[in-house]
């Protein structure tokens, strides 16, 4: 009788601090229409899924080499424009802070509270050597079989 | 009786000529199809739809570096690649003339004639630090409820 | 009686070599689920079609300049972050070999072996001064109109 669920997805290719503010406030505003919501994180796009702490692990030269490079946790990512050596990314902060928007790392815990299923892609985990003891809580790990199963009915798609 | 109409959707994140010229081919395309097409202008994507003159406002110091760093409209806006401090984009325009093709100021102006809404995303402009009067007139202002709502109809939805 | 297949269509813009390999993945995925598939390539993303050997073609001054910047096939595309001068590619090709991950060129291989439709933006590829004897044989050639008439019955729709 009752009619079937909307649904969006999300692909996160991108390791930006804006562009994963524009994911996940689509996202959010999704999840409050009731819509069915996934955002796979791929490559540069799963630095916001990574604990901000130090994890230890064990790892070659390479991976030791990308986990050095790149952001760890969504607050330490930087912007696509402006970044101006991590300048831009304090001024979106005040600015944020000044309109009451939210920051990303408050966006993610809302979209995780609002029931946003948070998938990490397993083979850009093993490509750029990261480890899932890595990735914070409550984020399930899967590939790009488990990505189409979901837009192929979906909605909205997007590749962030 | 008769069929409804397909609907185009685009998010316009993008501060890049390039990208937005694609925007607004596909915009531009899916209007001569027959689709209603609609551009929600968010974050960069909105220094598409500046006004290229001057407007006085009243602005506290993060917005006005905001302001002093983006581009004011279309025409000034850099490219994704090779953009070689502003060459690439002459380059470009060059090209474009040469092929009889549109530059983005008329790209835009051609899809206002064909009646794509062009919309502007009202969190990102408060956030930037931009004021309605800065933006060209013929947008509406709106937010990620008013762009989901009609994604969720969509047969093309781009973020771009 | 048969339900009628999924469909499909990336339009790749992008250049790097990173975000040229999610949407062949994202393909080869499609394809092995039965869906019709079509990558658009356009602006920067004809770089990936392109021959990887000089092919002799009359060509003005702008044409040449563009030519000559621009990476000549798959195996020369840069990525999106961390480039560094060329490093970053290398790096992702030696993890991508000791994870018996495939290399773009492979997955450009794999997706034509698969039956996935590569077009080539015939727009963009006169704006950029581009030949189609530059372009790998089996490609179309093919503008925006083409593009809309599959996307419009596209279950999954991305710009990557």
């Amino acid at each position: 009788m009752s009619e079937q669920r909307k649904k969006t997805t999300i692909v996160l290719f991108s390791g930006d601090y804006d562009k994963a503010m524009a994911a996940y406030i689509i996202a959010n505003g999704a999840a409050a229409y009731d819509h069915d919501v996934t955002i796979f994180h791929t490559f540069w796009g799963l630095n916001a899924l990574r604990k901000d702490e130090a994890v230890p692990t064990k790892k070659g030269f390479l991976e030791k080499m990308f986990a050095f490079m790149m952001p760890r946790g969504a607050d330490k990512m930087g912007l696509s424009k402006m970044n101006f050596a991590g300048m831009g990314p304090k001024m979106i902060k005040q600015v944020i802070k000044k309109h009451n928007a939210m920051p990303l790392p408050d966006l993610i815990e809302m979209a995780k509270e609002q029931g946003v299923k948070l998938v990490a892609c397993q083979m850009t985990i093993d490509l750029l050597g990261l480890k899932q003891e890595e990735i914070m809580d409550g984020v399930d790990f899967a590939g790009v079989a488990a990505y189409l199963a979901e837009a192929e009915e979906g909605n909205v798609n997007l590749f962030i």
